[in-house]
């Protein structure tokens, strides 16, 4: 009998009741069998995930993408910490805010719950498939993963040992669905299938948001890209402008909320832009800089327009100067992705004035770009960024995996 | 030179970064004038009204569309008075939640900002158009506003005394911008230009909204239809759920949160089904009953599994006999369209588990489905209600307008 993508989401939406309705007790107890049961089955894991590995060495896959797909028993371990540090975080299920009673008598409130049933497409570590579980049945919702098909044998052995967990947990296994067929037509179909999932998270290169975005009939997600900004403004403190920059750029590169683009107020470039130059050269960052700045620079290219949209992901930044901090706000209108800008300064109406037009999902005064992750909000374990304003906006936690339903409670009113 | 809604967006963009940073003052004053202006200008609205009433009359509208189209003095000081209510309702914009402190010493906390530029498309009464602009300027929001053709005249005559206000207020009118161009293709362009509209909020038939939500590219908020439904419980107070159904059912018909079910717990049927039957006969509503339920009505229909995914939106009511608690739970979770649930029990532990289980938009004890809406609900004016969980779930006030961004305020950390 052939796979049908419709008939495991059916599933899962009927799982997604029983889940719904689960204590924050019973949900942490499958969390920490789900944990136990990754250990105790190591060897099979591992058997499964060479399976893989295998195939990726056939098909030439890079060292680095090999390096990715690999499970060790020391990683397996850590997946099982991630899915253990989840009963940690609070259950956002349940809680009413704002009850209020209205002139009539009748009490008003919001209460939250789950979404219901959450897709994730996505092309990479197999440790995805248990984090994202691990989150999703923590917030009440049952969930329906798309991985790569390099990570297939790693993911359904997965989610088998999950599903040993939930059924010795008296829970329902379709909460965790692992889709066994990676054909495009299956994701294509998926992206479909409204009636039964209720948002899309996709995760990984641009391409592949892009491609669900503009093919669900789901609402999905979007992060497109970080390109994070770093403004230094007249009269900043010339060392924290240059940790932040150094820090921003150059401690983690590849991630989307490392650096893209330096702006600097004119005021201050002369002081700052050499030590910013010294300070980048050491580092071998390649620059993209302006008219205005690339004369302090050593072997700087000049920035065109593609450079202020640019997510280098890499050991290189573009520099502009600009004329002043409603400049730096224009430029952050027209080119900012929506992730994080940061400014540094010492003013304290200019960092309120920042902070409050500047609508980009994390705007930060005075600290670095790589603090925008959920884990370091305070968020604890992330799903997801998103970059466009709705339902959530910014590092997703455990709320953004929950919607509010209105609750009402009366005792006989009725409307005149 | 023809009209461009590609460069109306652009412009509502611009005018969207100005509009999100006005103070509530300033927002408040903006909109006093522009009930001020509305009444000043009634003549001309009268003359342009009269326009799109000849056209309706011409084009064989019925009376009552042409009663929906009509303005009078009265109808347009109603409307001034609605704008003028609007500056009554808190702004949201600006609120800072959740500050804390990170262990580095940053404080991290989420702020309320406009989501920027919101599309409304529409079919009904012109005075959606004021009312509509009042909610998203007072949000913070740009907003562009499609009505339907036969209301055209009076839409635009409407645009031009908001936007003479705006200007006498020193504020960006391409903030409201009314789409000129009723073309079809002009709408499906719109629905493409992600770049600068964040939200689509359609409001209409379900044709209209199934087109849109297929055919966006930006996000929609969905209201399909509303099957709300009323559950009467063993041992309810008999005359309370009596009270419950008329008033859902017979007080305003055509509306989306009237009853279209009726669900009664098979313990109290044979006391609750005849008074029923009783007082829906005396309003004249026709019964779609079940084979359990159907010896209790003259004159009943024996329904079909269509009756439970029916919005009749007149006198007529689908009724069910269910076995326990249980069962209508499970008829909920299969026919519930989102939008409204209602139980009437004197039972406190079904009372709180109906509150819990059933994951519909508004879910009430004991009152009436009439009150779900925005101004019964205490959310003040209502721009539109959602049944599908993303972003907004129910009836929608103005922070569903908006979005929260995430406020780091360091003083110089960096990640380790």
């Amino acid at each position: 009998m052939s796979f049908s993508i419709a008939k495991m989401a059916k599933d899962a939406r009927k799982a997604s009741f029983s889940v719904a309705n689960l204590s924050t007790a019973q949900k942490d107890a499958a969390l920490s069998a789900m944990a136990a049961k990754l250990v105790e089955r190591t060897d099979l894991i591992l058997e499964e995930n060479e399976r893989d590995l295998v195939a990726g060495k056939e098909n030439g896959l890079t060292d680095a993408m090999i390096d990715r797909l690999r499970l060790t028993p020391e990683r397996i371990q850590d997946l099982a910490n991630a899915l253990t540090e989840v009963t940690q975080l609070p259950d956002p299920v349940g809680a009413i805010a704002d009850m209020k009673a209205r002139p009539n008598g009748m009490q008003v409130g919001k209460m939250r719950i789950p979404l219901g049933v959450i897709a994730m497409i996505y092309e990479s570590r197999p440790n995805v498939t248990a984090e994202a579980a691990a989150l999703c049945l923590k917030s009440g919702n049952a969930v329906v993963l798309r991985g790569g098909k390099e990570a297939l044998y790693s993911n359904l052995v997965i989610a088998k040992c999950l599903h040993e967990a939930l059924v010795e947990q008296n829970i329902d296994p379709n909460a965790i669905c692992v889709v066994p067929d990676t054909d495009r037509a299956v994701m294509n179909e998926l992206m479909t299938l409204s009636d039964d999932i209720d948002l899309i998270i996709p995760r990984g290169g641009e391409g592949l948001i892009r491609f669900v975005t503009e093919n669900s009939r789901i609402p999905v997600i979007q992060h497109f890209k970080g390109v994070c900004h770093l403004y230094v403004d007249a009269g900043a403190d010339i060392q924290m402008g240059l940790d932040l920059l150094l820090n921003g750029k150059t401690q983690r590169t590849g991630v989307c909320n490392s650096l893209e683009t330096l702006l600097v107020n004119q005021e201050i470039a002369e002081q700052f832009l050499p030590l910013a130059a010294k300070a980048m050269a050491e580092k071998g960052v390649k620059i993209h800089a302006c008219e205005r700045s690339i004369g302090y620079f050593e072997n700087a290219e000049a920035a065109t327009t593609e450079d202020w949209d640019a997510e280098y992901l890499a050991l290189e930044i573009a520099v502009k100067v600009v004329d002043d901090f409603d400049a730096s706000i224009e430029h952050l209108e027209q080119y900012s992705s929506g992730h994080t800008e940061v400014i540094c300064t010492k003013d304290y109406a200019r960092a309120n004035e920042f902070v409050r037009r500047v609508n980009s999902a994390v705007v930060m005064v005075n600290a670095s770009s790589r603090f925008s992750d959920g884990g370091q909000l305070g968020l604890g374990a992330e799903i997801g960024i998103s970059t466009s304003k709705l339902h959530a906006y910014g590092p997703m936690g455990l709320e953004s995996l929950t919607t509010q339903k209105f609750v009402v409670m009366g005792n006989g009113q009725i409307r005149s």
